[in-house]
């Protein structure tokens, strides 16, 4: 099966839309968890991470389609860190959780099918179903990943227009009467126009952030067979209303990100006084399941 | 001392522009490389990669001022290949040759920040000198670079004008008469100009492909405090006529990338029945002193 048509089956089974983005952090852990780093060696953190995302995958995987875990900050460990994201990710496949990994690759031509071979797809070293993947380098840089998309049935989701303040910079700039974004969007429904699945949907994502409402409504019906990855709901001010245009009717089309609130739940005031650190996980599940009912949107 | 003036040190010290790409590919590596992988196991490969990478450190330390590692190949093997990436930098440090790590990342504010943390800095997990970076994601998304690098003396390369046929799609787009590239080298003025060393120079470096020679004068003009990255020389098909453009007067201001045409020189019919797979180091030598003469402009 597709990455597109794993990821509706997940949607359908769960009747979630919630992606929980994996962002792991050092002095938001648990205090539980910090404590089993003695010597603050990137090693230690590592093993840290690992159990704190295990843990979270635990608490969720029969509520969500899909987790997000955000490259970064294991890589910020060094390569102990990277180990980490590798048992993340197998953990994750494990427990059948779709994995879409926000990597944000890219780079010319025969690179990018490097960054492609190394992270798409259950053969692959890192194994993960998906990637975020940026555009700037243009059209013969996306070409790559989606060879190796169809090879192995994974997807990607390019960065479309993203959820931060500075992102219409270059994004929002206008030739002609169509944005920097637009035009993006245009590339994908061209590259997933072939390639769609019974639902209508290809391998080619988008990522279109939860904090322009107005601009979600044009690129859902501009990218009419991408999924479209929205993250910036919760800790970055999207909210429910906000992402309700990124959803084609009975509820495909989109899932939607959160992660400090989910993950560092035991830190929210709602949550802290029930759970506390010590019941993180409970309200990880708790939060999680607050977000599937803001987020009702699947028939 | 600053990475742009450690970098003007390095060119003047060696009296070379020449950048090494260290690129490692399987099917490449000289025969006796090939055959110590036994298993085809990736710890096996990542170690081939380790010894092809610092053999070429040894070719080449007193004869370029950096290297740039090439991120993918070594993500392309798993963890694995992301502790022979960290051996490699450590090693080039070790030689006393600048690190330009290629890994074009980036993200919104906090985690542009994670992965900064990762890469820039003798202290970092990494510990590369300078990391190159995409700029889709705006302002915001540059700027926790740029306070990583004067905290550590660090420096980027943001993607400007890249060597790939495919960059201009959104690389070239105009909104009153400005390109998308030339709003980028405005922006990485703007940083650059509070902080310059004494020849002129800021953290933020940028990358401009040799196969636009046109343009590569025009960001050498629009970006006077900028090093310029010159990837696309030699296998690419840029020529040394074509980066001139790219020096200031006397050879400072670029260095210009050569990955397959030096690593992989014993495969080049000019080297290759000379020295062969056999003598492969010699020929990295050979073929790095080749590239310095073409690039005679350092006075």
């Amino acid at each position: 099966m597709t990455f597109a048509s794993r990821l509706a089956a997940a949607v359908r089974r769960t009747r979630s839309v919630t992606c929980v983005g994996l962002d792991p952090r050092k002095a938001n852990l648990p205090a539980g968890l910090r404590e089993t780093v003695q010597g603050d060696r990137p090693e230690e953190w590592a093993a840290a991470y690992t159990q704190f995302c295990c843990e979270i995958l635990d608490a969720v995987a029969d509520l969500v389609p899909c987790v997000k875990p955000q490259a970064a900050f294991f890589e910020q460990l060094g390569p102990a860190g990277m180990i980490s994201l590798g048992e993340v990710i197998a953990y994750a496949r494990k427990k059948d959780v779709l994995v879409i990994l926000d990597g944000k690759r890219n780079d010319i031509g025969s690179t990018a099918t490097a960054y492609a071979d190394a992270y798409l797809g259950g053969e692959s070293p890192w194994g993960s179903d998906a990637l975020t993947v940026s555009p700037y380098l243009g059209r013969d840089s996306i070409e790559p990943f989606v060879e190796v998309c169809d090879a192995r049935r994974a997807g990607i989701f390019v960065l479309v227009k993203t959820s931060n303040p500075g992102g219409g910079l270059l994004q929002n700039r206008q030739t002609d009467g169509q944005t920097v974004y637009a035009r993006v969007a245009e590339l994908l429904t061209e590259l997933n126009a072939p390639r769609t699945d019974s639902d209508g949907y290809g391998p080619l994502g988008a990522v279109v952030g939860a904090t322009y409402p107005q601009e979600l409504a044009e690129m859902r019906s501009a990218m009419p067979h991408s999924w479209i990855l929205i993250p910036g709901f919760g800790a970055q001010g999207g909210a429910a209303e906000d992402v309700k245009a990124g959803f084609h009717p009975g509820g495909l089309g989109a899932v939607v990100n959160s992660s400090r609130h989910i993950i560092f739940a035991h830190a929210r005031p709602e949550f802290a006084e029930t759970y506390g650190d010590a019941r993180w996980q409970d309200a990880v599940r708790a939060a999680t399941e607050q977000m599937n009912q803001q987020l009702n949107v699947v028939d």
